[in-house]
């Protein structure tokens, strides 16, 4: 049998946080006439972390979190069709066609050759499907988890359902805080795929980096070479 | 080792449709200026239905559907507040406190001393989970999986990736659509507990009760003697 290698979904096989920025720029003009620009990003930021315990992650909980950051802002005077297409963005947002990421489904085929592909993201269950449905990359991978939060626990509980060792396991993405310190938590190698930005969320805690080692590479395709190495 | 015995959770293990009828009740008070409780009701309705397939189930998509319903029929004309307010209901939802069913914790310690149970719930992610957590059940559950959607094919691969024959797997719950029909279609069996009422989106087509047949009984209880009878 093939050693397993987790692969992180979002910004690591495809584009997903320049659609959050994309809305975040249509928010703040449509909170122009009571907020700037910086004000607004403060109060919806402040809103998607009072609310990131009980929404998840996922375009629902944002598209909650943005109506109830524009009546606020606007004091409750913003009107109700504003507040639709708010929800609108969301469902735009639900249906955007994937864009995968230069070189993905080959770096995919050729890290198939040698691993077996998990694929892990964290997410709205629903809309982490469909975006692996519509990407076109389903069948590249042996199995799929979509989880609520990638922390040490959720990766232990991961491996143990498909029976696979910590130390036989190597994970992929693009989130140090996600991706490359839980797996290092438990046992397990990582390897960090920087992507363009990083949401603010998945900022690693510094106390954490302090002392902690591991490969990073410029894109997806370089991990087979490393894996080699 | 034990045969594994497949567990629906919402309205099988717990009250869940009560909680969603309490605050329909509230959108009705709360449409009344524009609107009586039957159109309230059938509006709503429509855009769940319009919705189901990009929300999924649960509370995040149940409060989106609210506050585009209260927009249309409103005509636009809701303040702010009161969309706010709905979103709010959505939280209250998501806190609140679990209701067993008569019984339930005892019959699964029953049904655990011969089956290794295996709970299979869909909708929300993080709510689903949070819910079997705040529950005190989760520790009767050999394991646990959350899908979008009870159909065949969610079935078949849910047993597959945990190594079960759909020959030697036994599934219970309250919806003959999504717990009894889609297991009895790849070769399973299944036990209907009927809950107190039916959701209509999971009121399951008649052609497909055609030649049907599957056992019923009253309560979780009842389940250990019909499995051993």
């Amino acid at each position: 049998m093939l050693p397993v290698l987790g692969v992180d979904a979002d910004d690591t096989l495809w584009e997903n946080e320049e659609r959050f920025h994309e809305v975040e720029q249509r928010f703040r003009d449509l909170m122009a006439p009571w907020s700037d620009g910086e004000a607004t990003d403060a109060a919806l930021l402040a809103t998607e972390r009072a609310n990131i315990a009980r929404h998840g992650y996922g375009i629902k909980g944002f598209a909650l979190s943005m109506v109830l950051t524009a009546v606020e802002i606007s004091d409750g005077t913003i009107d109700a069709r504003s507040l639709a297409g708010i929800i609108g963005w969301g469902h735009e947002m639900l249906a955007h066609p994937i864009e995968l990421l230069d070189g993905v489904p080959e770096a995919l085929d050729t890290l198939g050759s040698t691993h077996r592909l998990l694929l892990i993201t964290k997410g709205d269950l629903g809309d982490q499907l469909g975006k692996i449905e519509r990407s076109g990359l389903a069948d590249r991978f042996w199995r799929t988890e979509v989880v609520p939060e990638k922390d040490p626990g959720t990766y232990r509980d991961v491996l143990e359902c498909h029976d696979i060792h910590p130390a036989e396991f190597t994970m992929v993405g693009n989130s140090v805080k996600s991706d490359v310190l839980p797996v290092l938590a438990i046992g397990g190698r990582a390897i960090h795929v920087p992507h363009t930005t990083t949401w603010v969320f998945e900022e690693p805690d510094p106390e954490e980096l302090a002392g902690v080692d591991f490969p990073v590479v410029e894109n997806l395709g370089q991990v087979a070479g490393l894996l080699a190495g």
